[in-house]
């Protein structure tokens, strides 16, 4: 886990635990699960699994500018989470900070996008809290249950395990580059921006993964931290007319985005990553699509701990995501300098002028 | 529950409930419990209790200056709320967003701060979530499990059922008073503001009470709030010595502060409120006792749906708290008018002048 160390966010999240005292009841270690599992007492059957999430960032950079977006989100991202420990949600709070300027017309938009979040995944807002502040943040708590016997975090992928995920990416990133670059708003409209959390996936998964996260950070992102969490790599066939969604495809080749871009940035969306061991591959497969669930294959485990991508050419690129998973802190903010920075690395590895070409 | 409206705080509340839809799942109805009680799925015996507390205006607003009193207050808050559902807590998961310049003194206080609130209660944080945000905001949520047969709520208590709080008041609103008239940091010291959630006294009460709320918007607040939710009013002793914690008699002496005020203010402590039906009086006496718990009868519940104030000179007073609880939306936010019209309730009321005579 050495290798944990090289991601800024990882160090962030371990100086605040390092103050905090473990129960014996958790099952879950810091950084293996994306909701926390706990033993519910007198029920040796279940853990409850419960997570938080803010959306303060993308409200005061501009990301989200739609109160509805940012009512969406803050029930999805939770819901994910859940949703990426196999659990069955049991419903959740919510914590509404606004500026006191904020109308009515603006504060009703976030309730409606928080509650059709809800219906679209069968939920609901059990309570929450209301504060006036200076800026704006939208916190969300959901809590679920998970059988003891089936959970699976994001560790315990094996080499030659396959590679999947349940659905097309990039969306997050192409509204994050439509804000950063200062397109037009219409290149990539906000209300196109409607992830769903993978709950009906999550609940299949538990029978079948050996690891699976949420792409909530972007696919490398997410690649890159099961890396340095399962101490192994993998390798991804960069056919991004399957990888990418197909909004996100049109978005590239109107703006002439290269596609790397789309699983590279931060700003992702909610779908579940997750592995298969071969020889359960075809069943699983089976019972996904007699579920509906149609994921997409997009490589496979290896023994080497490294990011690789085949590109379309057939060409193998290794990419180190730790400078870009860092740049943020690097540029210390500076939104300008980030993308800057952060395109040419597409360049160093050679993604960028490849893409171009296809 | 058509008194509830007189109340801005109520009114925002269900402003944003409206838009929920309600799960079927949920024991309370919106303002009935501290926190939100749900059905387990599989075990008919307990209901889980959640809830989220922000700790943001108490900091933008300097009432908090020490990052310690920060976190210590975040986890007091939500544990405080389980307290008053009676519950036995199963952890909590925080969310803490600062400010970029804020450096590792200042987050390592907080954290500190949160660590021993937790030891305190002999409680766990679980995980959480970390964010830069333009001003600092924390967030708590906990959850704890209650035997559904035990459930006690803001509601249900009967005229003449015997009032009670755990321990003295008035702590939360010294400080605040310190504040707001720009007092020397010293009268009241911030370091002495450490209020301890009542989790104890919450699991012996679930046996007993009729009704219970925490005291964490002031006596007075808490007061006005179960008279509206069980349309019954309280008549109260001000038996000030009793009442008002040590430390809270000391600074008004000190400060010459009328003690009213230490009551009625919006900033409080997490004291529980709670009402025992009189013939089980004795009995709840001698087991809190042997428990080592010593709870303070502050008076009755009354038919008229009013809260009556009986002075230390014999004269009672009703008191309409609800343009002091609506003050600071009638002010705008205006701390200084705030202060000033608080105040003048006293004058107008016959409180302020009786309390200076004493």
């Amino acid at each position: 886990m050495s290798r944990m160390k090289e991601i800024s966010e990882n160090v962030i999240i371990d100086s605040w635990l390092e103050h905090f005292l473990r129960t014996p009841r958790q099952f879950n270690e810091p950084h293996e699960a994306d909701a926390e599992l706990i033993e519910i007492p007198g029920d040796s059957n279940h853990y409850f699994a419960i997570t938080i999430d803010t959306v303060a960032e993308e409200i005061t950079t501009g990301l989200y500018k739609d109160p509805y977006t940012m009512g969406w989100v803050t029930v999805m991202a939770c819901l994910s989470d859940l949703a990426a420990v196999g659990a069955e949600p049991l419903g959740m709070v919510v914590s509404v900070s606004v500026e006191s300027h904020r109308d009515k017309t603006f504060t009703k938009s976030i309730a409606q996008g928080m509650e059709d979040a809800c219906r679209t995944l069968g939920i609901f807002i059990l309570g929450g809290d209301t504060n006036i502040t200076p800026t704006i943040s939208l916190t969300g708590c959901a809590i679920g249950i998970v059988p003891r016997k089936k959970v699976i975090t994001r560790c315990g992928c094996k080499p030659e395990d396959a590679l999947f995920i349940t659905g097309g990416v990039g969306a997050g990133n192409a509204l994050g580059l439509v804000r950063l670059a200062n397109m037009p708003d219409d290149y990539f409209p906000e209300e196109s921006y409607r992830p769903v959390a993978r709950l009906k996936e999550g609940q299949l998964l538990r029978n079948y993964a050996s690891c699976f996260m949420d792409t909530s950070d972007g696919l490398l992102t997410t690649l890159d931290q099961l890396m340095r969490l399962n101490g192994l790599g993998f390798i991804i066939h960069c056919d991004w007319e399957k990888i990418l969604s197909p909004q996100v495809l049109e978005f590239c080749n109107h703006t002439k985005t290269p596609h790397w871009l789309m699983t590279a940035g931060p700003h992702g969306e909610f779908e579940l990553l997750f592995t298969i061991p071969s020889k359960e591959e075809n069943e699983f497969l089976a019972e996904a699509q007699s579920h509906g669930i149609n994921p997409i294959r997009l490589g496979r485990v290896q023994q080497t701990p490294v990011v690789s991508l085949v590109l379309p050419s057939g060409q193998r690129v290794d990419v180190d995501v730790a400078p870009l998973r860092n740049l943020l802190y690097t540029v210390e903010g500076d939104l300008k300098r980030f993308l800057k920075e952060f395109r040419a690395f597409g360049k160093k590895w050679g993604l960028e002028e490849k893409m171009n070409e296809n």
